[in-house]
């Protein structure tokens, strides 16, 4: 199996790298760091992980220069899809190819899938605290649970192989059984803590040790887990309090959108707000403060 | 008639000074500002009107020094009701006297009462922009409208007296017919535009040229506005437009939460969001995003 990372970033680097590390051949993307991945590797610092070291890998700056892949994994921010996808993944596709995205939200697969008809798709969700620390130095903090989920590959096969292949790198991986329910249990997550530490400038640790805000992030789950089983997905209302532990147990994170925000990098509002309100919406609930948080998130967003 | 100013600020200064200017009797009690005001007299330099300076006023810097009143303005700070209105106000105090409290929010005359028992209190709205730019020098934008409504006050002739007295300082001055509504219809504003104005750092004018917050605004007002039905006060839905329209035309204005966020001065949050929120809810009506507000707010507040 052949396996291409597109978006060698902090996703990217962490995952590619244990699959690399565990033998699996992988073909990475970069772009800026091109020069000094080729020449120095690939580093993945881990406060609980053995660390990796990839002295050589196969880094590559134009998807051109690929060979085709049997799974190609995008993990670049979605704010890139529409404009880089079409160009950066085409080059690599055969007949049997998937592609997975590990990104967060809600529609993209469906996006995607519209880009290229008739190759497979799936959607994955990463729980990992990485960070890019520099070109191909990755700084990992905690977790590096991946499950996947399908979108419309035919068979199905493949997404076990690369559920193994995850496996035996020592990672937690599973299989989603549905992946509707996998994106929207991210979203309780990435909903609530990705804005609200963006409009409050602040952590998800400092949000929950503040009384008014703890109770605002339980109301935002809660709103959260109700616009999901009126989607379809049958999440139960006792994983705001497991979430609420999670976070509470953490080590400080900013979550993602917090350094795109502070970056002035264009936020992922699209899947992880816009989409979840108006499906929602559309399946007869509103997510009243979700989409106050939206509005906010939009106004600040215009740097 | 002897008028009582508890508090020359913004609101203090620009109404003892209108009523003063008109031949009112008026003692002002100031605290920080008194040796300068004593000494260089009282300016409203006005962008609508014509310019006040009273050179000579009556000033006082203790409570206990000024005569009884008739009428005491009350314009502090809600914040500062509790720890100070006992002792400012009670030396002025004759059988007669009534307390009118220019401040802002749901409840503020309830808890006012019950700390001078017997004695009439009434409420005022004032919808003017001013700002203290200096001791005794206030700085005069736009507006200048006062409404009053009766909480308790038994003769309710005084409270005429003091409508026709600011009547005739040529400021457009009423008496409301019902305090609660009264209380209710100025919150559409406070509520909408203080709080957001703190959270996303910005001006209510900017809020209403962004679309995503121009919608927010609307769905903020519109939530108030059902608080305030649910507690019996009958505000119609078109007062959303009135209100918008206003403040796309009004000068651009911080508003006071915002200036007291900016000096880490305790912000109105009691009687502006705490009440309405506990008062609607208890009366049938959630108001979710106002809520939202108050707990991003109760996190902001602690500086």
């Amino acid at each position: 199996m052949k396996y291409a990372i597109i978006g060698t970033g902090a996703i990217g680097g962490f995952y590619g790298a244990q699959l690399a590390n565990a033998g699996e051949e992988v073909h990475f993307l970069l772009n800026s760091d091109y020069a000094i991945v080729k020449e120095e590797g690939l580093h993945v610092i881990s406060e609980v992980y053995s660390d990796i070291h990839l002295e050589k890998l196969n880094a590559y700056q134009h998807a051109i220069d690929m060979p085709a892949c049997d799974v190609i994994l995008v993990c670049l921010k979605t704010t890139s899809n529409a404009s880089l996808l079409p160009s950066l993944v085409q080059p690599l596709l055969h007949s049997g190819s998937v592609i997975i995205l590990i990104q967060n939200g809600l529609g993209v697969e469906a996006d995607v899938a519209a880009m290229f008809p008739g190759v497979g798709v799936a959607g994955a969700t990463a729980l990992v605290s990485v960070y890019k620390v520099g070109p191909g130095q990755m700084h990992h903090l905690d977790y590096g649970d991946i499950e996947i989920g399908n979108y419309n590959v035919q068979d199905t096969t493949i997404i076990d192989k690369v559920v193994a292949a995850f496996d035996n790198t020592g990672l937690i991986s599973r299989k989603a059984e549905d992946l509707n329910t996998l994106r929207w249990k991210k979203l309780v997550w990435n909903i609530t803590f990705n804005g609200m530490c963006v409009v409050l400038n602040t952590t998800a640790n400092k949000l929950l040790a503040d009384r008014a805000t703890y109770n605002l992030s339980k109301e935002i789950m809660h709103e959260v887990i109700l616009g999901a089983n009126a989607c379809g997905a049958a999440l139960p209302e006792s994983m705001v309090y497991d979430m609420l532990q999670f976070t509470i147990a953490m080590r400080p994170y900013a979550p993602s959108m917090k350094l795109d925000y502070d970056a002035k990098r264009p936020m992922e509002l699209k899947y992880i707000y816009e989409n979840p309100v108006a499906m929602a919406k559309a399946a007869g609930y509103y997510m009243s403060k979700v989409d106050m948080l939206l509005q906010q998130l939009l106004f600040l967003g215009k740097y």
